[in-house]
């Protein structure tokens, strides 16, 4: 089924140990894989480093998978290998993937998916872009719809100036659903304003709160997305009108989300979360079948993922150190056969 | 429409600042209030100091009336005089009492409340019991409403020991529904099996969390009622199967409600709040209507309070103090005109 001579050995990134530190994390020589019936097998151009890995590697992720074991949620790269004779047609193809639920990752020049986490790339699509084509935009079209199926007004969010923020502003202002962007740095007000944010407001300056409540009750907003928990939470949940909601999606500060209780009991305010596996999980309903034709289309427009850097595997500690500072500046990745 | 010579003045619990401390609660002589068209008068014969009293006081609770004001948001008492021709019918009638959303409370010798706020108590029914009425039997009958409506088939509950946790303990095993009991001392775990518990977990013992754990999925609890707060909040969420709602009426900890987030996102938990205001101000449904006639049936039976202590106005500050300690022992109550 092999299209090209393929090694017979890879170099690959390795996690021995959940919540281990920089060390847990070794590169490693292994078998290149062999794809199963329904699988794909892929050479890696580009895999980027998300929150949801760092928070995976720490064990704090929703799904654990049998150690040892190899990161990365997502990528791009060239489909070399196939399992069975529907896939040979792809071979060739540049596609963005999704790694398998309790296989290995992306974080390596070879990876092995299902045919269905599998989507062409256009010839437009560069490989950084093509290797970010699920984790964050299909939540940000995710999200979009829950807010759209709710029949939500006005939005807010925190992390405003982060990628899927970012997607969200531009969603938003297509759909003309008003957002309130919170952000913490005047530079990333900035930018959120030259991106067409109109509603901006920063956590750092006096009065934040009073600000936010003024804005969020000026327009309504009855949702709230929130990637950072700890005490912002509580503030999105203050600031909304009674009977609002926050959907808790991240954990930037690392912290428990902190929930006033009088919030709850006396303005009806309530507290969920949103996790795109679950949306995924729900099967392919109208929103999801219509987010696998619309979310490509959108590459490169509403979902641009700004890059930072690229690192060769052999730079690991160097790029996850990297990835988990100063977010705005864009995303940091791993280009496995550069 | 006097139906007897009543006097001039009363003494009355008199609150001048929210957040005061004890201090702020004094002992007052003021004029007889005249009932309003719609409104009755009545003679207080019992009137309990609640959490919801207390949080009323600091300006933690839902309401907010223009201060100076009387506390106490329930009562028993006799009608001795009415506002209209038809509350007529009801002096000389010994009756429980909810005061008025932004009128004076029950904690003086006599109170105006609207005739809907009214209702007259059975022979067998002591001043306690009737003064103790609205605030945890509709409170209860909601809570248990909820959780019918919800589909719930198990439920656990924080502070079972409490008045409030015990009403819902004997409703859930008249309706048939398992219920788990979080308590925090062993005779609370003896009280409570005593009146027919089947599963009372005590949150001091080594393992809470993982016992917990183990009876609510062993019982398939999808619903729990949190009064504490604080830690508690998280250790429902975690202790509930996947989809769970914790609702909070309750911050006896004092605390924020902490809520790790990985239970919002990976595993589909959402918290709530449920405040009696807010299902009383749904105006009257089925459900309202129904609690307006089984509620009085019941008392003395599933609602029963269990009394402390009976303190005249003069010895606020230490029925208060008490009040604030060792719930278990029961309500403690002001009886004005003892």
């Amino acid at each position: 089924m092999t299209a090209e001579a393929l090694p017979e050995t890879m170099r690959a990134l390795c996690l021995t140990d959940y919540g281990g530190g920089p060390h847990a994390l070794r590169l490693v020589r292994r078998p290149v894989p062999k794809p199963a019936p329904g699988q794909l097998l892929v050479r890696v151009k580009a895999a980027p480093i998300h929150p949801a890995d760092q928070m995976f590697m720490r064990g704090q992720y929703g799904v654990k998978k049998p150690l040892p074991v190899v990161p990365g949620f997502e990528g791009s790269g060239t489909v070399v290998a196939a399992g069975s004779l529907a896939g040979r047609l792809l071979v060739g193809r540049r596609v963005g993937v999704s790694s398998a639920q309790s296989q290995d990752g992306t974080w390596a020049e070879y990876v092995v998916v299902p045919m269905s986490q599998c989507l062409p790339l256009l010839p437009g699509i560069d490989d950084e872009q093509g290797a970010s084509l699920f984790v964050n935009p299909f939540s940000a079209w995710a999200m979009m719809e829950l807010a759209r199926q709710g029949k939500h007004r006005a939005l807010v969010q925190s992390a405003a100036a982060s990628t899927l923020g970012r997607m969200l502003l531009r969603l938003s202002l297509q759909a003309g659903i008003p957002l309130v962007n919170i952000v913490r740095r005047a530079e990333q007000e900035e930018l959120l304003r030259g991106l067409g944010a109109e509603h901006v407001v920063n956590s750092s300056e006096p009065e934040f709160e009073e600000r936010l409540r003024l804005r969020c009750h000026e327009l309504g907003v009855t949702l709230g997305f929130d990637a950072v928990a700890g005490a912002m939470t509580g503030q999105l949940l203050q600031a909304l009108p009674e009977g609002g909601t926050v959907v808790v999606y991240g954990a930037l500060s690392g912290e428990e989300s902190r929930v006033p209780v009088g919030e709850l009991i006396f303005r009806r305010q309530k507290v969920e979360g949103f996790w795109l596996g679950t949306w995924l999980s729900q099967g392919f309903g109208k929103s999801q079948l219509r987010a696998l034709v619309e979310v490509p289309l959108r590459m490169g427009k509403a979902f641009e993922t700004p890059v930072r850097a690229c690192f060769p595997l052999e730079a690991a500690e160097e790029a996850l150190r990297l990835a988990g500072t100063d977010m705005t500046s864009g995303k940091v990745f791993f280009t496995p056969n550069a």
